[in-house]
């Protein structure tokens, strides 16, 4: 383990493959890594990414490596891909096109199956972006699909939250707007080329001068992905945000927040698999058919769970 | 509290929201209620559907209910919105639609704020859906936004469920089919009237064809639900996946498996209350500093915290 993390320190690249994986299969010894490495982190400016499936956000990722790298920066990428036994996250044709960035030694990408167990995808994302962190990339870039508690999460782990949004797709667009606009830093609208672009800039123009007074109202760029355009402004305005946390002094109650998630979700798992050692497999199922069969109500059965391991 | 419930059991409407209001509000009188009530529960059906924003799954929900009534069956709605401090969920044009649903007794409709609490969705949801089941509804449909940890949560809470696609949104379409492909019970092509539904059928047909052999492989129903077009389809395809399951006895083992799932995140969410009493918000505070100043790392945080409750 030293001399794997000796080998990182040095900035070997195969070393931090090689640390992530560990971090993944989320084994204690994944963890001691995040422990040894974790003095180390803090100094990355961590930009979360998401957005619906099919808003581009793959794309733009790629294009804001890109850009950074024209600025001389470096960059690590993580993409939370929705788990699947089929295709373990293989059928990603947006991926390719971030083959020229993979060639390039400034930049890493990993990707990330989101598992969906009950510990959920935190714990193990955070310990992955911090060894990201710790390695020095300059930027630490975090693409999710979905709009829903993963979002949150995102908003969780990254300094600067961007949520991608793309012109004309559908309905229920402003119910999904209003609930992830306060998770936002930074507005994207994306596919800016298409028509409806400008609507939907007015949209949410709408949404966020219903924002109460005081309160920072997140810009909103226009980019074109796919062409690299608008990209260079994204830069600008995620550089933009982060001067304003440090110059309001938001930077460490955002550093203390993220940190606070991390441990509070840290420590869910933590006593989640005590409950899973304290109690056996098959007392669990016989309790489980227990609250099937209506014998007992499931709070009463998660009490007696939580007792198990807890004197509270 | 026994008066309410007597007039619950009535079948009082006026009884059944109020009910609701209190579980929705996580108060321990909340928990009585779902404990009181959740003997006369498990005899529901309850569907799942879920799908990206603007697949118009809530314009599909508003659609079957009324093909349920037309069948002289009662249904119970559970929305899941995104929460949001401006709109709380008022800013949802489809569910205008609904209105017509909502003059009829045999159909009852909730809306539920998403709270993204680290405590997450499931125990409040698992709880307003087995008193919607106690109070005798045929059938309680949950309605989802979301491609991600919220998807993995329905399904953990459903018998049925539907993951509603539709033709045409995008690149990274097939990162997400393949995710949540595995959850899916029924796949629902919705817009079925525009271009691209069949190429879609075909995609979706290309991906299932990957699941292991002897898998139940989901039907693929096509549907235009603003029309109301094969959604007498999609009802006999639920009802067809009812009797599957329980034909091949493995009724008792889903709700077996939602159980589990309700009793560990219910579990989950006891242990972290648990934490939050054992320390005081100063000391937590102090802490998340310590580590956002990475004077420590977050697992020997979370350790601390978890010791603090538990014995493990």
């Amino acid at each position: 383990m030293h001399d794997l993390i000796q080998r990182f320190l040095n900035g070997e690249r195969r070393a931090l493959a090689r640390i992530i994986s560990r971090v993944e299969s989320e084994s204690p010894e994944g963890r001691d890594y995040v422990r040894a490495l974790f003095p180390h982190s803090g100094k990355a400016h961590t930009v979360g990414i998401t957005g619906s499936a099919g808003s581009g956000k793959s794309t733009l990722t790629g294009a804001l490596a890109a850009e950074y790298r024209k600025r001389g920066k470096t960059v690590g990428i993580v993409a939370v891909d929705p788990s699947s036994p089929y295709s373990h996250g293989a059928i990603l044709g947006d991926r390719i096109r971030m083959q020229d960035l993979a060639l390039d030694e400034g930049v890493y990408m990993r990707s990330m199956a989101n598992r969906g167990a009950l510990g959920g995808l935190a714990p193990t994302l955070d310990g992955v972006v911090s060894v990201m962190d710790a390695f020095g990339f300059d930027y630490v870039l975090i693409e999710t699909v979905g709009a829903g508690q993963d979002e949150v999460e995102i908003a969780g782990t990254a300094l600067t939250t961007i949520v991608v949004n793309n012109p004309g797709t559908g309905d229920d667009i402003q119910a999904m707007k209003a609930g992830i606009i306060e998770i936002a830093d930074i507005l994207v609208v994306n596919k800016a080329d298409h028509p409806g672009a400008d609507v939907l800039v007015s949209q949410l123009q709408g949404l966020l001068s219903l924002a109460p007074a005081g309160t920072r109202r997140p810009p909103i760029v226009k980019t074109t992905a796919l062409k690299a355009e608008g990209v260079d402004k994204l830069a600008d305005a995620i550089d933009e945000h982060r001067e304003f946390l440090k110059a309001s002094g938001t930077l460490e109650d955002e550093r203390a927040a993220d940190a606070r998630h991390q441990v509070l979700s840290m420590a869910r798992s933590i006593l989640l698999e005590r409950i899973r050692e304290s109690t056996p497999a098959a007392e669990l199922d016989a309790l489980v058919r227990r609250v099937a069969a209506r014998d007992i109500d499931p709070y009463s059965a998660a009490e007696e769970l939580a007792s198990a391991v807890s004197h509270g």
